[in-house]
């Protein structure tokens, strides 16, 4: 089993949301799946967290390496036929970076025409749909708390609310392990 | 009861270490500690993460407000004594950025004089002693191992080796976790 991670940056405001990555790590750490953290080399407008206005332009593998944990990769030098599976914590760096992208459409289009998982957490939807062009997890979407997640299991896409129900941690933290827990689990019962 | 964090910046290069500021910042929640996070509003080298050199300068504030939960505030725009403790996250930044800053001498020795506990992690040890200008919690060091933490009660220091010890992040959780519910323990012990 190995998984995909891949970053838009780091911060929420243009890149990756940096606590939704880091219990992303802490949730595949736990349930003992290796993963692979990568992003693309591509320039993008900065964002002051503060202010929250553009201040100059930015490296997006370079800043996602500050949450790469010392091993990220340019998504040109993966294979992505070497993973099980792709996660995408949320962040809205993936929409204004990564939107547009060819490299990530076809990287997401791999997966999911495969049919591997994809799991993604709060503005990571919007990002799907945009790059799938369809409403996808719709109707999951009904029931769900912070700590919860929902899974379209034909298509194999699971997402979590994360910060876009909730401002806590602890509730994020729940939602993301519940979700990478049945993810891996769905692998596991294929490999059987 | 009321925490304070410090950062130093956005990342482990040249600023704070990003997954022990968010395994910090989960583990007060865990324990219903609120926290207020403060950075200096001051310029700094930034780090560029993969090839490790010195690419211009970045405002620690700033950058620091990355991972700083939408509320951080300016180290001179708080009162040391509106908070019953101080937690530091490690980082290289904390030595590059705040190992002269007169401010950051002034806002430790307030807590060390007033004997308000200290806690920290990882490189922070390196700076609390340069900061302290003494040779603290060296003795209490020797049985650590990384899910673990060490205490000087008199002076009511505490530290987590961190990632200085391990690369697990389930860990280093554990060694956070259970220093800040210790000192959290040892804060409601005073108020009884």
């Amino acid at each position: 089993m190995n998984s995909l991670v891949l970053l838009a940056g780091c911060g929420l405001g243009d890149g990756s949301c940096i606590e939704e990555t880091v219990l992303t790590y802490l949730a595949l750490e736990k349930y003992n799946c290796p993963y692979q953290i990568v992003a693309v080399d591509m320039q993008s407008a900065s964002i002051n967290h503060i202010m929250e206005n553009i201040e100059g332009n930015r490296n997006v593998l370079i800043e996602s390496a500050r949450i790469g944990r010392g091993r990220i990769q340019n998504l040109h030098s993966i294979h992505a036929e070497d993973f099980d599976c792709l996660i995408i914590p949320g962040g809205i760096g993936l929409l204004s970076n990564y939107g547009d992208n060819s490299d990530v459409r076809e990287l997401v289009m791999y997966f999911s025409e495969h049919n591997k998982p994809i799991a993604t957490m709060c503005a990571g939807i919007d990002f799907l749909r945009r790059l799938l062009r369809d409403d996808v997890l719709r109707k999951e979407y009904t029931t769900l708390t912070p700590d919860s997640y929902c899974c379209d299991r034909d298509r194999k896409l699971f997402y979590t609310p994360a910060f876009r129900m909730t401002r806590s941690l602890c509730d994020v933290q729940k939602g993301i392990e519940c979700m990478i827990e049945n993810l891996l689990s769905m692998l596991n019962e294929e490999k059987v």
